[in-house]
């Protein structure tokens, strides 16, 4: 089991597939005082039922927060939120999961996709890390160690290997999605550049590809299971440092070409 | 001189820095009949007054136009204004060169640049391509010869060696626009995508970088001058074929990295 030792960690679109496992995972590795922020749109609705049922079964580590990354005020209410909750220790991890797709060629896919895709995918991370920056600064300069880890304070955004320009053309045919594509390559950007930002800090920022999943997102037909996605995304996660800072991985721990 | 011998030509923001430029020295090439549809947000404002004069010495060539990429109506309009002068040989090359650019790291940008550059950069291109479409494939149906070039039917999308996940990092720290260098390594991605789906129809798509020129946008500092850059670029266009189908290339023919 992947031993990540980061204290407070947030998800977003946690209540299902990838977000749902990786809590689940997270909260079998003990830790002292582990907060994990479970962040999704709806707590209260029919489709965070399960997320529900893990934060009843464990209401000391998991913390049921309402976010929905597509809406800016959502993202400040819940930034408000985890932060009286942080207290000295600040953000160890914040995993920018939440993500949405929608299907079609250039010409198939409509403005009012690319728009909602484009907020979700791009503002959301983007507003998500511009909110929660200052627990994760606090985390960076509680540590007391030098270099960077996940167990200090990093941001993880789960990309794809669509996103990459090298890869994508093998993929488009089967698996047709302009707008999520377009968006995934500037969310790769975001990490590239938000590495380089943050890199004096010490807060570190890679992009992650979780294989092509069995979840709503990735379909029936996709090769791993939420299981073995979530092990090998914890299990990379845990290993990382300085030398990874802007990187792009799959949950294997393989770098991907851009 | 590049020998361009597309007949329809039709470029973005056509009134100012390599647009204007690239009118200037394509109608130094003599064409029979050629068509150059210069387009810009204003036509009858200060900033064009250059491109007019241009217009007006050359009126059977230089056809100006007003289309502003960040409004989807004004992009239907200028297409049904430039569909009913192309005639039956349709567009054969349309350069989507307009953009915009703001200042700022990840955490001193907002999230109106943001908004704003992404739909001038991306959803501009984006619509431009889906509305002048029948047009290119008009004429790559009229063309009558088999492969790509820029004189069938083709798209170039003015794109920035900042676009490069793989150069970007030399840059930013001198020249910092994270909403801009997002913004087009999604029009990259878009160049690609664009590229597969257009292929059956062999319209040509790729990605040009024109240096980093003297222009409002890249600064005095820039390292090359606009007449360099353009002649350049001609010259790179005017050599494309299906082999450069998705290409990511600079001013001089190099293939630049993702």
């Amino acid at each position: 089991m992947a031993a990540i030792k980061a204290c407070n960690i947030l998800i977003t679109g946690a209540n299902r597939g990838l977000g749902l496992e990786m809590v689940r995972q997270l909260v079998e590795i003990p830790y002292p005082n582990r907060q994990i922020f479970a962040c999704c749109r709806d707590p209260d609705g029919p489709k965070s039922k399960d997320l529900k049922d893990l934060a009843k079964k464990h209401p000391n580590v998991v913390k049921l927060i309402r976010l929905d990354v597509a809406n800016a005020n959502s993202i400040k209410e819940a930034a408000k939120k985890v932060g009286s909750l942080l207290g000295k220790n600040g953000l160890n991890l914040l995993v920018n999961n939440a993500g949405i797709t929608a299907h079609g060629n250039m010409l198939t896919t409509s403005a009012e996709d690319m728009h909602s895709v484009f907020n979700t995918n791009v503002m959301g991370p983007f507003t998500v890390i511009k909110e929660f920056i200052p627990y994760l600064r606090t985390a960076a300069k509680a540590s007391g160690t030098p270099g960077m880890s996940c167990n200090k304070a990093a941001i993880i955004n789960i990309s794809t290997i669509l996103a990459s320009m090298t890869c994508v053309g093998e993929i488009y045919p089967h698996w047709t999605a302009f707008s999520y594509n377009v968006s995934k390559a500037a969310l790769n950007m975001m990490t590239v550049l938000a590495g380089m930002d943050f890199k004096p800090e010490e807060i570190l920022v890679m992009s992650l590809h979780p294989g092509w999943v069995q979840t709503d997102l990735g379909g029936e037909g996709a090769m791993i299971g939420v299981k073995e996605s979530v092990e090998g995304m914890l299990r990379v996660i845990s290993g990382l440092t300085e030398k990874q800072q802007g990187a792009y991985m799959d949950y294997t721990g393989k770098t991907l070409p851009w």
